[in-house]
């Protein structure tokens, strides 16, 4: 059987300066986990895999929904499920979890938690129910927008100079909405990542400006799956990350014909997808 | 009417080496937001005030719910909720959103939103209907645990070191579980912070180590609401973070009677709770 890494190795465009190199990268490894209790659907968890058994263990016992190592029965990946979850296009080898418990969970009992209720809670995956609905169906971009690495070099300075907030808190991540010539259009702080990029974008959809296919949308930490589905949805096609892209960003990305930029530090940059969109000039 | 702000200013012991001072610092606010399509909870999301409109219309838009903002009709805070939600213990100001759509929302179009399912998309808190559940009930701690500043000065080196992942990624968070002397247990990393959390807990659940009355969680993140949950649950007296703290994550952490700690850099920590477990020996 062969088991799931935390890290995997992709080709990427390292740009240095004017110049793009082709590069093997280790990125981190993201993939969905469905945690079942009585072979009931709960939540799904965006996570890196590894130490899977202790991570639905662990949610049960720090949502409240079980008191001790006593209450589960067995944890075990339900390995039938997988050929059903792979034609949904996503990889679903060691996946799904299932909890038996010694006592039928009592869901009615924990007030946050129903049945038929599932959530996220760890890294910006919107709650889905099952594998199977946590990638949404986005048409690919088909936008020609290209733009110079000079401007691209240009942004983290320009996210960094507006913020206001993190300045004096330290607290807050942020997302900027950049126009073609690098000038920044909107940008917004907010203690989740996620919502830094649903202001912006929402601050966007109410001023028309909506959809935004000649725009770069930059974050101040790091790329994950839920940001570059967000991107798509809202028709960007490029986005750059002060810090690392995971792996199944850069799939849905490569997907979806968008630009996906990491570790973006003065003259430097990671692009994992769709280099094409970035030209050579200074 | 008086506007939530983004920071709020509470007086936290700062020590430096040796010496602890109270001083007055400007943390970021977190808060829940509920958004309700016609009437009917969708999510609540931890966010930091501000912008509210444009993050229920950016979070329908990128979760492909609607297409355009003509689909919206109204965007307005339920202030009717106000004094309900109060009760409950959560300070419900402008916490509740309700965007009429022009067309009633079609959820079964949605494989991942249907009717009464909701969750959390964005910072960590474990998806829940409504503002009332958001905060579940954790008798508060009575150790009588005490440790000193020298060994919680030694705790980030050594989660650092034991991180082997982050260092060839530079994509993942790290929990480490500390015993009374400062020697590492547990160390996982994940790119999901509150996973990290989970499966640290979740290890000690199933080696029979909980509840954990007399160890330290510390995170390389922020501290946000529901890691200081996860560790009341837990039972955890200490937890450590690298960066800062939010405001409900301190707050719930001084009902609960847990030392809550950030910005734990070099010789130099805030503490933002229960100083009283912090001595002062080297």
């Amino acid at each position: 059987m062969k088991i799931m890494q935390p890290t995997s190795t992709k080709f990427i465009t390292r740009w240095a300066g004017a110049e793009p190199t082709k590069i093997k990268d280790e990125l981190v490894v993201e993939e969905p986990l469905e945690i079942r209790v009585g072979q009931q659907s709960l939540i799904v968890v965006m996570r890196t895999p590894g130490q899977d058994f202790e991570l639905a263990a662990g949610f049960l016992y720090t949502e409240g929904l079980i008191t001790s190592s006593d209450d589960i029965e067995v944890i075990a990946y339900c390995d039938e499920e997988v050929s059903e979850s792979q034609d949904a296009g996503i990889s679903s080898f060691q996946n799904i979890i299932n909890v038996q418990l010694t006592e039928e969970l009592d869901f009615d009992a924990h007030s946050g938690w129903q049945r038929n209720f599932h959530a996220n809670t760890s890294c910006g995956l919107c709650g889905k129910m099952t594998i199977e609905s946590v990638r949404q169906q986005v048409a690919p971009l088909n936008s020609g927008f290209r733009v110079s690495q000079a401007i691209l070099y240009e942004l983290n300075d320009r996210l960094r100079k507006a913020q206001s907030v993190f300045e004096r808190t330290g607290g807050l991540h942020a997302a900027g909405l950049f126009d073609e010539t690098g000038k920044l259009l909107i940008v917004r702080e907010d203690i989740g990542r996620h919502n830094a990029v649903d202001k912006v974008i929402g601050q966007a959809l109410l001023s028309d400006m909506a959809p935004l296919e000649r725009h770069i949308l930059m974050v101040s930490g790091r790329a994950s799956f839920e940001i570059v589905q967000k991107a798509l949805f809202a028709r960007i096609p490029i986005v750059v990350a002060v810090s690392a892209a995971s792996t199944l960003a850069v799939d849905l990305a490569a997907e979806g014909n968008l630009t996906l930029i990491g570790f973006m530090r003065g003259q430097r940059m990671a692009v994992y997808s769709c280099p094409e969109r970035i030209c050579n000039e200074s």
